[in-house]
């Protein structure tokens, strides 16, 4: 499982979503990664929750499987002074490895 | 932790943000819920990880931890006759005992 570094990370953002799926399907398939961790913040959390299912359910079906998820908190002081907190998701998926 | 079954389920939708938080503080606080699980789907997946934050950075700090999170898929025909993947979450709070 070594090296599985934030090299192995994709950020969920506002691009089309099948812009993360695919990035997520690439990291398993050519780039040789045993793991891949997919994090979001925010609103972005129910979108980071889609990619990891469609992956898991369509693209890599019986490939992967989730090992891990951690949710927090980031705090940071926004543009108006205010502290404002934000929820963030972190999803381990892993390669199941052939019998 | 018995009989925490669905009584001790919050199913996050579209009220108000600040009626789930207190939905889940009740349990623990006056109805003596152990556990308390809170569910979502879809969009509202960003929502229920921010009530899960909120509880337990801010309204029971250091009194309840996050044990268990599930991701899963829900499919349905829809009104189209169309087939609709939903993705869904459960967070599982559980009280920290008191030394």
């Amino acid at each position: 499982m070594g090296g599985a570094a934030d090299d192995n990370s994709i950020f969920v953002g506002e691009k089309p979503f099948m812009n993360y799926v695919t990035g997520v399907v690439i990291q398993f398939t050519t780039q040789g990664a045993t793991e891949v961790i997919v994090k979001a913040r925010g609103k972005f959390i129910s979108r980071a929750v889609d990619i990891v299912e469609v992956v898991k359910h369509r693209f890599l079906k019986d490939q992967v499987k989730t090992t891990d998820i951690k949710l927090g908190s980031e705090e940071f002081t926004n543009k108006e002074g205010k502290d404002v907190r934000v929820s963030t998701i972190e999803i381990t998926l892993l390669q199941i490895k052939k019998k």
